[in-house]
């Protein structure tokens, strides 16, 4: 009898806090020995002149979300499921998805969620879990469901401060804070001012300005540096750490940076989107800038300069895609017609594929970011602050969730590369160095050399343990629990 | 034939980003696997219900340092040599120093380093690496020295802004972080203005102000708040990255998140005196005062409270003991008399032996620090900062420097229990929860229940690669490279 | 025939530049002559060894304005009318008063103002203006009251972030700030947050913690220095001045001047109980500490120390009073009954008359501030900003409503001398040097030596001009258009 | 007998605070009368659609300067002596200058000042006063020659940062401000790490970049943000004001407002180089850019956008030329040859007759500036910052030093308009809006319509009061003083 099913020999393995050569011995769908040669195994793969890392785990993901009325999405349809999703996550090196199970309003929460499960369920590829979605923090929600939620593994709670069907008013934030301080789950807030970008986006509307471009011009910085201040104000006032998400340049980060000399626990993520695309990128013929137009919009290169230091120097914990997989077509982006003004594009940006290959290029390759500093952002800080222990790292114990990089292919991006239902990528055409060839998840071959090899509904939904955020003692001390 | 020499079985391992359960495979001194179970070596260590952490890298540290005429501590000897150093550091689970070569002005660098090499080689029971101190950067050091010396790996280089006999002028430094940002040396600054020190030193003498306690008068946190801006613009003018060590307050701290923001690379480190000591522990009777004389001095609780907040939210990067072993006597503190005033008084505080311990105590006992991180800053990060890639980490391939700690026991700090040659701790009494019991250094065990096991000189030199703070790309990809 | 009505001889005048020796001539109510000795009055008035000052202008005070339901004020009523209000500013230096018409959600601004038009007429002393305050943004009122009004004169607005009855969203202060822009208002802002305020309230009142000092703690600093950024991003959002009144520490103090260094223009108001008040005198036996409760609550010693620094170095620009008259009895401040909790309590300090005579005490005095910056404070940037340019300054063409100090008089405060109708003054017994002794408004004297020798009905209203904040070419360049 | 000696009559009188139309009565030299109107004199000057100004202070002026062995300027000679200089002065409506008494190494400062006093009697055309430049402050400077000067009227005193002639450490720095805090001198700082420079100067020049426009690229805005910063702190151990002259951008501007936050009096001036002049004005064919290499040098559009913000926002106090004379010809700025490398260029610009003009067409008639802050920045401020309360002011009993401005008449400014020594100016053909016509010093017109009519030698050396930084009780209440 082998000791191992699987041995991945000779590669060159990263965590986030180490570079080293190592065999991997998998058992059972988990790392059980790292080891400098490892012998007797089913199947031996050979990771020789390769990296391997931790799959990726993308916390920022919308799948096949129900639109809630109001949006401007309301009418268009994510032409991503469970299966196509993490389909495209496994080709990026991404082996675990965090999406959101949304509340509408008026509607139950709980209820939500068993959606949102009953959607992955038979669908999922790969493992996955839920950030919940409050949109309607009744009493019923903050008193029952929220609770029972999150006593059963939904540890990540996400409030929005701008979309009208949504939103939360600063008084509702702070109900949910408190029931996410009392019950330990970790808060991850939108932050941009919704007022503001109404009262622009009418004035842009009665001047004319519908252009895809002028979303970036209803939604300046100003708009977001205003609502995180408030957001971490909030989270002072309750007491209880926040996630910042999809930051996109220096002034909300320095409020960040701010609340933190202050005291307050908070964790920043920034996207592609904000490292590689700019303003300019929204005004283009036709409506080909609706294909880039999220939210936060793209910002100018002093922007993206910001970012990228913060990635450097430790600002941003985590990096994320926050895939929104409209198809560029009518029943997407263009849902309200062929040339629609901007507040009737769906918004948001296909990522899920690119999110790895392209910070790996642009970080890593250029020396920006080490590789421990990649894994880290990309999956083993995920995994801390969502409460994914077996995820998102190389170490005994952990799940198999594995990509075998080789660090100096190049590739041309092209959407068909990336196996999602988007019809576009806005990388096309753009070459990066590294990519994921075999991408694993507990122990199985998900991908390899371009081609799916499992089989829909393995993937598992993961309950979350409470976030570092709360400190090693949230639990009592980890070494003494076993 | 046994497959291990040494196998540590049933602990929870802790690196720089994950906890897991593993046994530890141990051949030829280095970590050869990790597993959940392994089998068959010549001896088992049983650490069950222990942590097992990375041996601590000290990387501030003054051993068997030749006093520089002009010092306040001219007169004085340092009681711990490489024997007695490296002792201490055992004790207290620190397997690996960095302490200093220091020139004298007039003085070759290179017959410097090369007595120090001397000093340690036949003393030192653990391995070792230099610091390089140019007090005298003339164009021989400058152009020949210093480059020669960093290309035989002593890769870090140490500047003075303060002392009158060690101290650069800025143009100095720019000369050194020239030399250092060609050959890609990282340089560390103690920043601390020492005109006005001495300005304020003479007032507090003319108004026979001279006690302990006027030591903090004469360096209030202005001082180094000054002194690090000022070195963070040599640093941006050089363009090379920086160290500011024994960081002690919000102020010096502020600037350095700020040089970040502008784009520098910083690293900053803090002491267990800047946590846990005030200004009010210079004023005691007699002169039990100066026990606690350190430069800069321990500040206020605000300032405390700062440098928690810097360890926990990532702005310090490293945490050292900056031990200074003089004894308070004749030899050492007091070598000016029973009575001096607080200019002849030397200079530093021991700390080898309870850096860890207190961290891990105030730190990760009471939930402010995850282990990770603890391991990172006592162990890990000193590692990748100064070229270290075989210390500070649990990792196969890794030296197996390790320490195995009983997370539970609670010790009373007696001066006794640290095994070096001063003849105090700022720390008597105190009582911290977490004790290393057993340490390893390359596989050899060095300490176990109190008792030295290992044989002086058995330490080595270790060459430093070139920091991380240079990028992943300094050397080449590391995956590539082997 | 005289050449003029009154000569004040004498005594040494101080502007908001100049402190000189000179005599004033007064005709028909203005200063028609500065001079080193003049003759030919039908009065003459020894100001020898006296201060001649502008007489104050209070920008902020609240005379007989009707309660909005749902204020916790809502059944109180205010003891001071337009005779009362402008008796004790009188008293108290000050020669013209800024209050607040105040429309009522679901009733017409333009009937408000006419109605506190009536309110004034035949009972003021003093010249008056009224600040806007817009509490219902109707089509109606932005397209046509609001800038009728202005047109007429009422060239500045207020609105509030909290108070129920009150509070505009971020929305609706944006409507109103783009009428002020288009019109040139200036837009005065009461920024606390009122949903945290609500929330904190609620838990407080759940937790019985009901007592005067909890309303501070319903009101920590935070939540102004939230309102503060947001009141100042939308400002930049509108492109367009702002006023932030009564700043009560640091952190929003901060805020104002991090938006002056990015470009807006932005005003600052601090008033006397944020330099002479803390918390802990909310904190007295009985309901005594409702005396003191004001919004926002006075803070700690440190804040006031940062108010201090404000005035000083030019961060404050003007000094008001926030006169709130109630009395501390069943028609005012225990409305509610004898033992109310906080949210009951009407909310609002007098300090008409104590206003200047405390700032002389405590800032000129002391010699904190100069003569021309105390002058500055009180009277003429107030002019200035609120557009009264015949107000709050000693030059020729001036109104001649002046003050006559004695800068050498202790007086011991007392609620009779301060001639309100408010039955106490949280100044109670504190001892100040100076004192105003003669008041005079358009060359009548009001009040001489404790006595009031005005009669009630001979103040005007005052038409407003273009804020300086607009610049000096608001209105063509002044020395072209006469 | 008339009333007075001179009338101004019709005028539009501005002051630091107000606007307002008054004639303006002045007997032996003197403002005796402001009223609206005056008759009785035996000259009327009618000044009917014109401004007028109080004749500006220039506090930051070379007149005359001999020049220290080892300055890049030392061979050179500067063109204008204290008649030129004052003439040049008079012609731009300015009349008090504040030039600097220079004290040699080795030399005694007491001697240095009767020097100078002997170069300014018999020249000067305009009233005057000097700061002492200490350049060696040895125990015979701070304990005799210092107090004894500044107790006779001479309350102002410089240090230099850099220049290898001028510099004092850090230490000699704290010496003089401790004099300077004892006697209430005001202390003026040149802020430049000279360090810094010299080594990127010497950088340069090895490379062969010796160009004018490398002058810019030797002192980088970090140069001067590290010397602001370290000279507050200075200013914060030595607990006395300081002023910071020609701060040129955003980050040392930044350091100013910081240090203001934390307590600090420091005082900011700017010039109108930073205002108008960029970088880029010292990129130029042959040795052109040498015409405007100045230290600080011009910055960037980005700098001279927070300079202009700082002026309006009152961070700046004062705004004068740094009028620094050197031909561009052999014995000025190319007096080490026709092409020489930019260290042996002579530094420093002229400006003494445009300063005025530049500040009120591009900050007056621009409406950035209102006119009473024009007045502040250009002749009130310096006035009660350095001491000279009979000037800067239109006020009864001051000194009639006034100009009569045309604000509507355009000038294309040509350096035969300025009638200074100097051979160019660096605005040579900019068109200016408003223009001084007629310049009165005590009473006597000095220039008028172009032609100067005052003698040689009629200017007095002004005696200075203590500086308003130290407060108005620095010398008694100064209403209880006469």
């Amino acid at each position: 009898m082998n000791s191992f099913d699987t041995i991945i020999r000779g590669g060159t393995v990263a965590t986030a806090s180490d570079v080293f050569r190592a065999d991997i011995g998998i058992s059972a769908g988990r790392i059980t020995a790292l080891a400098e040669k490892l012998h007797g195994a089913d199947q031996v793969i050979d990771a020789t002149g390769r990296l391997v890392l931790p799959g990726g785990i993308d916390a920022h993901v919308h799948i096949d979300q129900a639109q809630a009325p109001g949006l401007a999405s309301a009418g268009a349809r994510m032409a991503d499921g469970f299966l196509s999703g993490t389909r495209s996550a496994a080709f990026g090196g991404t082996t675990c998805t965090m999406s959101f199970a949304v509340q509408h309003r008026g509607a139950s929460l709980r209820a939500a969620v068993a959606d949102y499960h009953r959607r992955a369920q038979g669908n999922a590829l790969l493992d996955y879990a839920f950030h919940l979605v409050v949109s309607d923090p009744t009493p019923e929600v903050l008193g029952q469901e929220l609770p029972g939620l999150i006593a059963r593994g939904h540890r990540s709670v996400k409030v929005y401060m701008t979309y009208e069907a949504m939103r939360l008013s600063d008084r509702q934030i702070l109900d949910v804070l408190d029931v996410s301080r009392a019950q330990r789950a970790i808060t991850l807030v939108h932050a941009e001012n919704h007022e503001i970008i109404g009262w622009l986006a009418d004035r842009l509307e009665r001047a004319g300005d519908t252009r895809p471009k002028h979303h970036a011009t209803s939604r300046p910085l100003a708009v977001e540096r205003e609502a995180t201040h408030r957001a971490l104000t909030l989270g002072e006032v309750a007491d209880t750490p926040l996630v910042i998400v999809h930051v996109s340049g220096a002034e909300p980060l320095a409020e960040i940076r701010r609340a933190r000399a202050r005291g307050l626990k908070v964790f920043a993520e920034t996207c592609p989107q904000y490292l590689l695309l700019t303003e300019a990128d929204l005004d283009q013929p036709d409506m080909l800038g609706a294909q880039v137009m999220c939210s936060p919009p793209p910002r100018d290169t002093e922007s993206q300069a910001a970012c990228w230091r913060g990635l450097e120097d430790g600002s941003f914990d985590i990096f994320n895609s926050d895939h929104a997989p409209y198809r560029f077509d009518a029943e997407g982006k263009l849902h309200a017609g062929p040339n629609p003004p901007f507040r009737r594009v769906a918004n948001g940006i296909p990522g899920l594929a690119t999110r790895m290959p392209l910070l790996f290029s642009e970080g890593v390759v250029t020396g920006r970011l080490s590789l421990p500093r990649f894994v880290a952002l990309t999956a083993t800080n995920n995994a801390a602050l969502y409460g994914l222990p077996a995820k998102g790292r190389i170490a005994v114990g952990a799940d198999a969730d594995l990509a075998i990089w080789d660090p100096e292919k190049r590739v041309t991006i092209t959407n068909d590369l990336l196996h999602h239902e988007v019809d576009y990528t806005p990388y096309e055409g753009r070459i990066v160095t590294g990519w994921p060839e075999l991408v694993m998840s507990r122990g199985e071959v998900v991908v390899r050399d371009g081609a799916l090899l499992a089989a829909p509904g393995r993937g598992r939904f993961l309950e979350q343990d409470i976030s570092s955020a709360f400190g090693p003692r949230a639990e009592g001390l980890p070494w003494i629990s076993g």
